[in-house]
């Protein structure tokens, strides 16, 4: 049974054939670990966070008779989805009987609060049942509809029981005749039912569910509008008239998976125009260096072509993680590895930073600059960020590689077993490697019954980058699959990609960025950070010429994680500088040379509070 | 009748008398103009607004009885008394049966209002009369309260009608029950009526208004908090023990005006302290460049130190309001000119720019940078903004000048006419000047029985400034005043204050201005525009060594309105430069040499929609 996070098995216009979550073996100690806390720590807490918080309670009012009242947030059953999409994907890999018996407990609550036409809201019931889709713009009602339908079709492929998703399709064929084809134009003020439906649709072979996905997405941008016309809802043009990436990030991002998702099935190629224009606005002036999205705290919301501030940043951990899901999406429409490259990069240094290194506390925010006072929390009243970690975690393994007939890609690098299913029988590769901190990679090959082909990610930021199968070497192209034919049984594959230090700059027209650089060592984006610096202010840390950074590869830091050492200035105004004057007055500075610590961005945050820097001032 | 904006009279803890906003008549080309507007177009126009907009028609609620339901937002009654005082201001200056008339109108639907027991808010009546004071954090329930007690005040100093001023007594005195001394901790969480209440103690001569003013700002930072505890609401600390600048930039600094209007009157020395270490704040670490308040558009408020960026500065123009209004404050405390300058500097640099030059449309943000989609607007639903500006155009000749005893300090400069009070008799001062745009003024003195001290503000940014008295010439220092002593009948007195480009850098930590620079020139702060740049961008503009800035007398502005000329950098980037790029690949940039054109900062978009920006970027 396939345990795919998106079912492409009988999709009309991809590039490359998803994996299932399980055939990928994570065994690095990265990720693994991470994934083992997600497993023990994080998913149980976050279930206990849905009861506490009477987020489970909610779905719990029908039983009795909505005597209790609703709790909280009108989109908090969305959590309880989340989490039990978590809960799905980790059964995927790791089967656990209580984890699977607290699911079917759930699955009852949430079965239970279902109603005779197949509605289900656990806000829009008894009290408020006469206000039912007439606030799509701002209630949420569908978003809720499209992470209940997530979390069934994860249930449904992780486990192959089918009672979620019988409640996904009432639910979705009560959306079909209020929304559908016969219906009356509607979408959600937040999208993610979109991409949702198109996976119920994969999930069930009913059409219908990608029509209204469909129907969803192109009622978006009509004149009049049906929500309000505001970027922020992704309501101001049709997908495929639009070139910028906008509004509220985390929504459009979602609208960008649900386009795509559409894409994959029908190949709309007005789709597609509006999905490249926009992919390349976002890329080349909207993204932050750490693959972050949204630089606005108003409406949590990108901001115009170069506006990327780094102390108000806003990089909230759930778009990150959409970005994420719309690369994986991009990736199999077309093969291409610029997607997967940004999905990488976007997993180790936007996503990551947003989970404490204990796996128990969360950012919702992720600014790339901060005075010391921005600190992970357990929960959050507003909760969508916490639960979007842990399915992202649980799902790990399936971004790794794709299929394409005989031939795999490979995406991602960790030390793993992978064992992939060809035309021509299932091959395991055998992953040796210390990634994301060095780019050596072994790859054995066992199982192969025939020759396959074998693509092998090069990363953007490689240079004189090797492969090698069998001792012949191949040259690797930065950002694109190096390609090795008539791989077979016994085969060893090596793949060199030197890791040096790299100093970024900014284009020219983002001023919060002038004449500073960020610094990119391997895959990963460093910053510097207060706890580093004895007798200095990481705020008055400039770099020069001379500034020659070196792993250090001991470090004080929790499990060892290598770290980067240089010489920098320190430039400290006097206590008496003002804040304004005349440049004929030079500001009186006193100038020392240290040695300056860098350590991975992921990782910020996790020691005693202080301030923290990516960008940082260069003479 | 003495019509001060504040009535320091009988304070007990004061350097400088205000004096009557009647005392002076300007007659510049710069300021009266505008004020001719304000009174004939702005005030109307905003009556209008208040009509139309039902805000007047809550008040009327009252006459039907309750039948016809509040609308708009809870706090719309602040704008009908903020009208009210701006029309009370101009009566004070212009006479005018018209807006007399419709100011007792508006008197009688006010006063209609009244409840018995003195309370009066159109929102808290009828259907909600059970919520009064039940929620002071949220509703701005004492912010209206001093609104109309300012309105009143004014009223009753510019025109001896009582009527209002015992509208606002009742009201007050219902307020001093539920919490003065006797009654429960109480203040607002939108901070106005502090000041109010003191102002209404000097009018009245009723000290238990300013002991209600008091208890509310003692109500700040008890434990436990009273409005949450929050910076945003200024319930973190009690203003004795804050040290910055915090929250919402509005609510701080109204707070600010309130403390300083009780240090006036009883000379609290812990209140001082506290207020001098926010002052230091403020103007060390927390202010724009042109004097604006408020780096961050989430929660209207302040950032933290030296957190001001640009495109996305909040800057409300009620801000810069409020500054003016604490300057003005604190210059009557101390007798201080660095005061008078960041009070001249904020008018014309962070006040003006929030009213366009027909003086009917107006900014409530104010960014330093933008591209071209932020334009004023005729009005808002939260139309906190217009009726202020509308209010301080119209007191604004009160801010020129104070006295003491037998001396005469003049604080602003312009064409004018000035008959002040002093122990000898009126003395009359007529200025000629063509200031903002030129720094000689020539003073003749007439009207003096005996002699009398002049004091001249010295502006910040005067270098080698000269005075004469009677071709005497006297050295001026920068920021203070130069003193012409025994000044008589006759007197000619003259003023050098040589205007030259000066350009700006910023406190090292402040990363959004590195690297950059800001034009000012005499008092008033530039900018670029992009409708000044043709075959150029104005994000692309960059200045260097030989960048020589030139006064241009003649310019197609409306007004005539003088502007600087000189030559830059024109460095644009390729169309395909990526957005971050390591520095050992330069960025591609096509470099153009090319006269620029800068404007003052208060006159942007003014002409057709197009990107600005106050910080250029130097080589």
């Amino acid at each position: 049974m396939p345990r795919q996070i998106i079912d492409l098995t009988h999709s009309q216009n991809v590039s490359l054939q998803s994996i299932g979550v399980d055939e990928v073996t994570l065994e690095d100690s990265f990720w693994e670990p991470r994934r083992e806390i997600n497993r023990i720590s994080t998913i149980p807490s976050q279930i206990k966070q849905c009861e506490d918080t009477h987020r489970v309670d909610n779905l719990r009012r029908v039983l009795g008779n909505g005597e209790v009242k609703f709790e909280g947030i009108y989109f908090n059953d969305s959590d309880v989805y989340k989490v039990m999409e978590a809960i799905s994907w980790s059964l995927a890999t790791h089967p656990d009987a209580e984890l699977d018996s607290k699911m079917d407990e759930l699955i009852e609550v949430v079965a239970s609060a279902q109603q005779p036409d197949g509605y289900l809201n656990s806000y829009f019931m008894f009290e408020r049942e006469k206000e039912r889709f007439t606030n799509l713009k701002d209630m949420h009602e569908l978003y809720c509809a499209g992470h209940l339908i997530q979390a069934a079709v994860a249930h449904h492929r992780a486990t192959g029981k089918s009672t979620f998703l019988e409640v996904a399709k009432r639910l979705s064929d009560c959306l079909y005749v209020n929304f559908g084809p016969d219906g009356r134009p509607g979408a959600c003020g937040h999208p993610e039912a979109e991409m949702a439906l198109v996976e119920l649709a994969r999930e069930t072979g009913d059409e219908r569910y990608l029509v209204l996905a469909k129907c969803m997405i192109d009622a978006r941008g009509m004149n009049p509008p049906i929500l309000g016309g505001a970027e922020y809802h992704q309501d101001h043009q049709h997908i495929s008239r639009r070139d910028t990436i906008t509004g509220h990030a985390v929504r459009d991002l979602y609208l960008m998976c649900g386009g795509t998702d559409v894409v994959l099935e029908n190949g709309d190629e007005n789709y597609l125009t509006g999905l490249n224009a926009i992919w390349d606005n976002f890329t080349s002036r909207r993204i932050y260096v750490n693959g972050g999205a949204g630089a606005r705290h108003e409406g949590e919301a990108f901001g115009v072509d170069y506006e990327l501030p780094n102390s108000r940043a806003y990089n909230e951990t759930c778009a990150a993680i959409a970005s994420v899901m719309w690369q994986y999406r991009m990736l199999h429409l077309t093969g291409e590895a610029k997607y997967a490259s940004l999905m990488e990069h976007t997993l180790y240094n936007a996503v990551l930073p947003g989970l404490s290194l204990n796996g128990m506390e969360y950012f919702y925010e992720n600014p790339l600059e901060d005075n010391g006072t921005h600190r992970r929390q357990a929960w959050f009243g507003c909760a969508c960020c916490p639960p979007n970690v842990a399915r992202l975690m649980a799902q790990l393994p399936g971004y790794f590689a794709s299929t394409n007939g005989n031939s795999i890609y490979l995406h991602l690098y960790a030390a793993s077993e992978m064992k992939l299913k060809l035309d021509i029988g299932v091959i395991t590769l055998k992953l040796r490697t210390e990634y994301p901190f060095n780019g050596s990679v072994q790859i054995d090959v066992e199982g192969a019954d025939a020759p396959f082909d074998l693509y092998l990610r090069v990363p953007h930021w490689v240079k004189e980058g090797k492969a090698a199968h069998n001792g012949n070497v191949l040259a690797c192209i930065p950002d694109e699959y190096v390609a090795i034919s008539a791989v077979q049984s016994g085969d060893k594959i090596t793949l060199e990609f030197p890791f040096q230090v790299e100093l970024l700059a900014s284009h020219s027209r983002v001023v919060s960025n002038r004449n500073q650089v960020a610094i990119q060592y391997g895959p990963l984006i460093y910053c510097i950070e207060q706890a580093d610096l004895e007798g200095g202010d990481i705020r008055d840390v400039v770099l020069n010429s001379d500034t020659d950074f070196k792993l250090k590869a001991q470090s004080s830091l929790p499990g060892n994680i290598p770290i980067l050492e240089g010489m920098a200035l320190i430039c400290t105004p006097s206590p008496e500088s003002s804040l304004y004057h005349s440049i004929v007055q030079k500001e009186s500075l006193s100038v020392i040379t240290k040695m300056i610590t860098a350590v991975p961005y992921y990782v910020w945050a996790n020691r005693e509070p202080g301030p923290m820097r990516v960008w940082i001032p260069m003479e």
